[in-house]
């Protein structure tokens, strides 16, 4: 595969974070988090997210949404979420499985859940019938590519915070949404009231190693049991931790996000005018999502790698990461305009 | 932590496995197991194995075996193990709460399981109310730091074959076995009549990366939705891959590990005569257990990093991994003599 | 309570039900199933059903429901349904949670599914990060009172078989749909291509008892184990079975039912020209769903008993029984032109 | 089947209960446990075992059990009982299946739990590997016939929240052991410390019906819900109400219990002095344990009906029940006589 705008998990590892692992290479550290770069890494969440956050490390996205959710829940519970939400789509059944809660989906325009939307869904309280309502969950960045402002998250947080419910966001790429609107990340998360994190990394340039993360005591208690039980506990911990420690230093996360995203854009601009395609999303982070015709579709997909998102519409996705270089789009660029003009 | 014998996983990463990390850093591969790599790192397991062989990664120890069990019931079967098995006594409970499964243990006085102990248990199939015996667990190494024999296991795997059963092997420390007893892995595995294998390398040099083997297609059937829904599935499988690439490549997984075991015979030998200290278990892997004066424990701890492993006999655990050197045992020996000689 | 159009739940128990549990009332009979009028009730659902029938019984609607689901399925699979679905609305989260699967619910008009709203959802097979598709889950009569044509469930038989899919048929009220079209009640469940139903008694004159059925031997396999492991294994079987051994006798069931079906259509009847009272379903079976404006609905409930099926529209639900009387609906309906007119 | 001395299950309704049923067939009554039948059984559960005493109904035993433990725990707990216990024996591992919890076995002579045999469980709280112990769970009356006093059930109970653990009973014959030394209910549950509590009746002359009590608010938040996506939710709840309405009055639920106390204890001293018959367990309730030849056995077999217990030493084990006559009785041990005198 010479180059891919299948997926930001199609890219590599970037070299501090390498570099990181290596030098965490010392000879012997205490295993399950008891190590000092797991100390260091929490501190640095802490910094970053206030000093009331609790830190679990886990393996990968699917385990940090669904450990997140089981914090969250009790298996009676109901979890909302848009339809497109990777919860939802491609997570095999996991959060259902894990959790024992229902996933009640509704369908959006752009991915991103709007109160008006969820208010209808938020009935039957107390009736012993009907899953209970506790978690409305929402992606940042969406599976669309669009981006949450923070007064709309808080908006959010509030309806779920008047019907005793949690708000949790799978982040496994926030540090976009961060990088795309040059917010706080405390901004688009605790201070938006955002009870419950996934925080990613493995999409924006790590080797492995996602983060479920609390912003209050409650969910976290117990967690490290939840988490052994649900197979997410990593023995040596100080694996992870250092790479998280490279990842936020010098900002070094958001520069890779910053990229990715500026490479969308970027693309989106060559897209400009070309006929026969249409870009069906703002383009606020690391995707592009397009239609183009099926037998330009097949012929871009002889050369290059990318998914088709709907095979009814024709819609595909395009997705850059850290490492998309300009020279890649433009020849992309490049062979859609010799088919399409 | 300067030293410690307390357990396989306070080590790093071997050089060579971490220099293939690195060299599989290329720009792109596809994610999910379909990326170059993965697909060597199969021929090498079916190299190994034979032709036969299924094989899927997963993060960690208790992923693989969970998922190895998963694969071989229905929530109304149970399992057998030893009471010392790390199915039973250090998962948290994962194997009841993924698989649904009963766990009957069985006492032994080494960690072994043999047909005599293992009979009574073999009851009430056909019988409703009755958990269905389906599988027989042993671990190779066992916890115990004993080995069995290839004639051990068969005996084993014929007794849950006559019993419409299937034998699982924990081989978390599989790579000692075989260093142990020189054997051939496919003599202690799939040739014994094992017919899933939860295969190890984190405790082994590996960063991370254990693997779920069968060695018969059915539970292999549908296993890739039970991998992804039990929250176990790798996006960038191809850093798994690389490590075992690199782990089978002119047999380091098995120089990894008979160093290891040398060097707990080397610690063994050199405890041989010390007052007041009592070898308690065959030294035939990388463990020496002991039972030593609970003073003369309290005095290395504050030293030495090692586990009690039973508070009620004052029996400790030492673990020796593929970079302890001789110098640490001298050092740790010496330590010990001047407390207790 | 005086009289209710609450639910069919809310009447009593048929004389000749309660006939029948007291002459079963003999001084001993084995349990768990292994008794005379166990083994004659068998017959009876095989002479309906045809020899292949396999039943189990279950306590209720619930534990019938997701048991036929859970037999039919893995944890990895979706199961998909109208979301008018009792299953899908009304049993607390029962079917994924036990099952482990998604729910995949379809808007409809009428709580029927159709071909062409279901053929959507039909994609992602082989894909490991998607919920399987593996039942098409339809409620006759619907939880809307309408009733499905014997061609209507045979299009979505084949629609399930063409997918390696199964249909199951919620029958909680299978008696009022036989009922209501006057059909064989083999050629609305087995040779119209269902392969599990739950067939319902209590909600016609039973005082409990439902059952698990199933007309292939697939399904069946292990379901003693799994229907104990679900608690859903009655000790004193002879009691459930008595009943429908009644209930089946001279027709008892399908007179009960064609009764509620009357009175249903007695009621639409009555309330036809009753200005600001609109009936929104087809009346079918043995339910009246109605819209009437909100004051009225309020003076209605301070004397009788019902629910309010839709607060947002003001649609309710009246519900007819094997003992509703007409006198009951004329002094109901009596009530609301008092109110109307 | 004439007669039986298997189970107190094999025998049928007290005529008290099923006129209870009868009489409770009027026409309408809310469903689900808001019926005017329910509201009275609790205040009879409340006058027994006290004012603060929360009671839920279920279907069966095994429902009761489970779901007394799932209220008490979370998936990473361990619950602590006899290795006899039918939670442990007799459920499909249904506890470990719908709780998640790992059940630790105790083998006991007696049935019974002794708090020197438990302490050696109790350790590991706050290992992040080990399922947490959160439960004791006894049987009274267990299920070799024994009967703990009030002072050996509030030692177990003291031990249980001195480690912040609680004390289940499973009651599936508590009416035996009240009968059996004369207590009050309350001394023997609630005042002893029992923090929940499975309450049987289909076993002493109920139909069907079981209940779980809890003494204390925390179990029972929530606990509607777990009930219902648990199956174990009667929509017609007026039928069990009105069997335990009966059941307490005029102390019918002692008596009968009584009686089958009486019956067996008069059984067993007809075998006194029976060669090669030797009675096993002391007979405190209704059952009796005992070693036969295993000719003896056969001829038995053929005749009447029991349990062989354990095939290993020949152990059978007959129950008495409130319908259990001296007349069966004393043919029984004629027959019995008649081989082997």
């Amino acid at each position: 595969m010479r180059i891919s705008f299948g997926s930001d998990n199609h890219s590599g590892i970037h070299p501090a974070i390498i570099q990181a692992i290596e030098e965490a290479n010392t000879a012997y550290q205490p295993s399950y988090g008891e190590d000092e770069y797991t100390a260091g890494a929490l501190k640095e969440f802490q910094r970053i997210f206030g000093s009331g956050t609790r830190v679990f490390f886990a393996f990968n996205g699917t385990g940090a949404n669904v450990l997140c959710l089981k914090a969250l829940t009790q298996p009676h519970n109901a979890i909302i979420c848009a339809s497109t939400a990777h919860i939802n789509t491609d997570e095999c059944g996991a959060p259902e499985r894990i959790t024992g809660c229902k996933l009640i989906d509704i369908p959006t325009s752009d991915g991103k859940l709007r109160p008006q939307d969820i208010l209808p869904k938020l009935h039957g309280f107390g009736f012993q019938h009907h899953s209970q309502p506790k978690v409305i969950s929402i992606s940042q960045v969406t599976e669309l590519g669009t981006v949450y402002t923070p007064e709309e998250i808080k908006a959010l947080a509030d309806l779920a915070h008047a019907h005793d419910m949690f708000l949790h966001m799978d982040g496994s790429r926030l540090a976009n949404a961060v990088a795309a609107i040059d917010a706080d990340p405390a901004d688009l998360t605790v201070r938006a009231g955002v009870d419950a994190l996934s925080f990613g990394g493995t999409k924006n340039g790590m080797l492995m190693g996602e983060a479920v993360i609390f912003f209050s005591p409650g969910p976290a208690h117990d967690f490290l049991y939840t988490r052994k039980q649900s197979m997410q506990l990593f023995s040596k911990s100080r694996f992870i931790a250092a790479q998280y420690l490279a990842y936020f230093k010098d900002g070094l996360w958001l520069k890779n996000a910053a990229h990715a995203n500026d490479m969308a854009r970027y693309l989106a601009e060559q897209l400009a005018g070309i006929p026969r395609l249409h870009i069906t999303q703002k383009v606020e982070s690391n995707a592009v999502f397009a239609v183009i015709p099926e037998d330009c579709c097949q012929k871009m997909l002889d050369k290059h790698f990318f998914y088709i998102w709907d095979e009814s519409t024709g819609e595909v996705r395009w997705m850059c990461s850290f490492n998309t270089g300009k020279t890649f789009i433009d020849e992309f660029v490049n062979d859609l305009k010799n088919i399409l003009l």
